[in-house]
């Protein structure tokens, strides 16, 4: 791959929803059609923990179901239900590892919907079962912020505070410092990267649509005073110009200038932490990062 | 632009011809309408060489005319002495560019399609002018690769060996290596770009399709023994599923290999030049090279 630094790579669970259409679940394990070639697949605790240890990740995550917030109270008991089940299996799949199991972890996923009593059932399980992290699963699927950060009010402190606790799927920056605040420690979100091909750019000032034409002649960087190598040598005219013009070196441009604010983001909430002064730091950043709305 | 190597700018003539439905050509310039947004804009070699000035170019290129090389006769005779005269007022606007001019240089176009008495003509008036190069325009336009090595035969000889001779818009690497034989020091070419892109990728043994079925599985690098970052890190199964599943890595990883193959193939004809073997050079490199067609 040409990556040193730490892999950390997800089960499949999440796919089995977003591409439920495909897939077909049973306690076995899911069933689905490849959405490139139309192969058949199976995917199962088993086989999941197998296929994330061939790529030798660090860390690896339980297989587990999700199902939609909206979904039916007995499906989201069923899913979490099984996903216990799942996690089990995932976690004897994983000891069976050997060499890779004593370098790498494993994190349980919580699931249980936006519902208190199922993710405590979920939380108390897993515990139970013992994991190296924790993840809160199957939020940011389509719930709203209002709805998630509810739900984290409680579903974080089920999660043993000594250990990693990991949102899947999150987020926005807002997001991310609200989650932070509730006790998150671990996020992954295609959003900086995808935002970054379609045209969206994060900044302290909120985010900023390059395609917009006030940009077309605009002198400025993305972000006056980020040291991203995007807005140390390039102006919004010229990012601009190569994303209406589908340049691929736009998407490079916006997506580095991205991902240097994300990293820089989650450096300042370390060192806000690190310095006892976390509840200060959100909230002048969600003041900075709201105001446009 | 974030570049600190020195850059050579076209001046436009080409894309006149190849955008010719949006184009119309006068003696003082061009007027035609943007692909983009369709406004319209005029170019005469005044304006195109200020325009060149402004992106402060190190090479800058004379104003012209192309026609392709299957038009009339009296079409080529009047595009020829057309972008003489844009040539002598593309020289004289750049020496008005003072601190620019004595830093840049700017290079004459020879034009006259396939036909040598129109090449003659047009290098003598360029030479007659005066410039820093001189460039063999009006070929790599479709002719085929017999017509324009059979056309470079007379071509090259006609301009100054004392000064860069280029070959505009050329090409795949064995018309690279033809092209070198018969007098050319300088090229401009799209191709290890947007062939990359394509999932084209240059070798030693000919051009590699990395779509193709039988490297779907295939662990060997694009090319073995290339110390690109791509050869050095990827192999052919996984860039041939990241082009096919349009990953934007598959595009920048294909661009580098080839920017790599021809920036070595340069290097190996710098080098047989200097240690005067060309000529055992190309014939070993073209039979290597088209062993496979």
């Amino acid at each position: 791959m040409g990556w040193e630094g730490p892999i950390l790579t997800d089960s499949g669970g999440y796919q089995v929803m977003s591409l439920s259409e495909l897939t077909k679940v049973s306690e076995e394990g899911v069933s689905f059609a490849s959405h490139l070639d139309g192969s058949r697949h199976m995917l199962s605790p088993e086989r999941s923990v197998e296929v994330q240890r061939l790529l030798d990740s660090d860390i690896i995550m339980q297989f587990d179901q999700l199902v939609p917030t909206t979904s039916k109270r007995e499906q989201q008991v069923e899913a979490m239900e099984r996903s216990i089940r799942w996690a089990r299996r995932s976690r004897v799949e994983f000891d069976r590892g050997d060499a890779h199991a004593e370098r790498a972890a494993i994190f349980g996923i919580q699931q249980g919907a936006l519902d208190e009593g199922l993710r405590r059932a979920s939380a108390d399980a897993l515990i139970d079962i013992g994991f190296d992290g924790y993840a809160v699963g199957g939020l940011a699927v389509g719930e709203g912020q209002q709805a998630m950060l509810g739900c984290l009010d409680f579903a974080v402190d089920m999660l043993p505070s000594e250990r990693p606790r990991y949102l899947m799927g999150v987020g926005k920056p807002d997001d991310i410092v609200e989650a932070v605040m509730r006790g998150i420690d671990m996020f992954d979100c295609v959003l900086p990267t995808r935002s970054g091909r379609t045209g969206q750019a994060f900044t302290a000032d909120g985010p900023l649509n390059i395609r917009n034409a006030r940009h077309a002649e605009d002198p400025e960087p993305i972000e006056p005073g980020c040291l991203c190598p995007a807005c140390n040598s390039f102006s919004r005219a010229y990012i601009h110009h190569l994303v209406k013009a589908g340049e691929i070196l736009g998407a490079m441009l916006m997506t580095q200038h991205n991902l240097w604010f994300y990293q820089g983001m989650m450096q300042d909430l370390r060192q806000a932490i690190s310095e006892q002064r976390l509840q200060a730091f959100a909230i002048e950043f969600l003041q900075r990062y709201r105001r446009r709305d």
